[in-house]
């Protein structure tokens, strides 16, 4: 079972890294710029998440086919954007709507895991699900995709509170899983598909 | 005694979380945006400096509180909005000067409280107090408070000075707490009202 | 022998310091302000590094002389600057490219004693060299000068690959210390001087 979440956790990583590398082509940086903003997109959030628990050395330290799993991806990248080809606006957006559902569940996982409680267990998802792409766009000088309107946060935070909630109840690993991770996948691609937002909390508009 | 701080730190976090909230409002977050920014203000000084002394799990980890303290504080933040009402220019550095002032001080607190030197609770202090403040501005693309010349990072290093050196010199716990907090709470709050600021570092006009 | 690499670590500190006081400067920041600016520039680098492996406390804490060295350099360069006079423009990224050299060496030979990888050890080293800078050009609002393509992130690769490989190879530790610095050194102050870089990865260009 564990070997599931493994292999979505590598898969979780490729993708991120693969919105990392975007992110550094439309900054038209080196190879080795665009190896350091894919590997600190991929590995952010679950960084940040081992320091906080004390989990440390972080996972990756640990295991190194995170990194070669990274290198992987920007070679890939790298080589077939030689062949020229049209990229679509939407590809970053759903590559990191890929990888916020995977790394939300991962991270609520491991929390649940290490004995802590489901809120914390939520919270950690959160930060490994959306961690990477907020110090991606802080160095890309974006605007963070958790700062826009479009169910960011709200899909991971939905992701984790599914599965939290779903292994409460019983419910096998292997399913609440997958379910949480489609339900904040399709949030959150639905989101951007046709623009969902919630209700904005909105104080300048108050200040007249 | 260790009370009196353990309420002065969840207080200090309602006001960090206020000081998020109300950044997020300015930029118009969703809900579950603005409960991301009011967390990640409110506990990011806290956690970089349990994470550099190792005091892990950090502490909101261990003690759920300070994330139930930040829930109600966005809670009621939302529903006073509903009801539209002119938020003055000023709140959001007032809120974030009581912050700094009680963040400052618990932060040095907790350093001496680990056996570390006055200089290194000075230090520590600083990190807790401006660091909440510094994440929140950058996710919102302003210039970090930091940065700015209003003596901002003066008031909490002669807070954290003023703690540790009313200890060196016997006087209580309780007495010195009180005294540093408002020091840098007046000094900072002057510094907004009057526009004080330091003679600044320019480089700037050396250059030509 | 590792009485050596504390000088250069000394030494980097010193430099990469004075680059945050310039950066502060060019920002008109006031004295308190130049000493956060100068630290998180100087320290940031290493702190990532140590949270990351879990040494901690992180260096700064266990060892004073950081921080002394942070302010003696801070005070220096506040009182050259009461005489006016003019700061060339290549002064701040010549700073930036020696604490890089340093660092980059510093943090793999860090790894490599606490028993990591030659793999692990290279992305300390990067992590080490790059941190504090990528933090002082995000406070700053600076395009942080890893994202620019004049081969930033590529010299510190460079320069941690040969160490670790040198040391493999059995050269002497304080020899191959000072070719990965020199050689690393060499790439970054090349490519300033005449604006090398690699080929961009480009995807802007694509998508027409």
């Amino acid at each position: 079972m564990s070997q599931w979440i493994y292999f979505f956790d590598l898969w979780g990583t490729a993708v991120f890294a693969l919105s990392g590398a975007l992110a550094a082509g439309r900054h038209r940086m080196d190879p080795f710029g665009v190896i350091v903003l894919a590997s600190v997109t991929a590995v952010g959030g679950g960084s940040i998440r081992d320091a906080l628990i004390g989990a440390t050395p972080v996972f990756w330290i640990r295991d190194p086919n995170y990194i070669i799993v990274i290198l992987a991806t920007v070679l890939v990248c790298l080589l077939l954007v030689r062949r020229p080809r049209k990229v679509p606006e939407y590809i970053l957006p759903v590559a990191d709507a890929f990888g916020l559902a995977l790394f939300t569940v991962i991270g609520a996982e491991k929390a649940l895991n290490m004995g802590l409680s489901g809120m914390i267990a939520v919270v950690m998802g959160l930060i490994t699900g959306v961690g990477g792409g907020i110090i991606r766009d802080l160095l890309c000088r974006q605007v963070p995709m958790v700062l826009r309107t479009e169910v960011y946060a709200t899909a991971s935070i939905i992701g984790g509170i599914g599965y939290t909630v779903s292994l409460a109840y019983g419910m096998g690993e292997k399913m609440a899983l997958f379910l949480a991770m489609a339900s904040a996948l399709l949030i959150r691609l639905s989101a951007i598909k046709w623009h969902l937002s919630l209700p904005a909390f909105d104080l300048k508009t108050k200040r007249e």
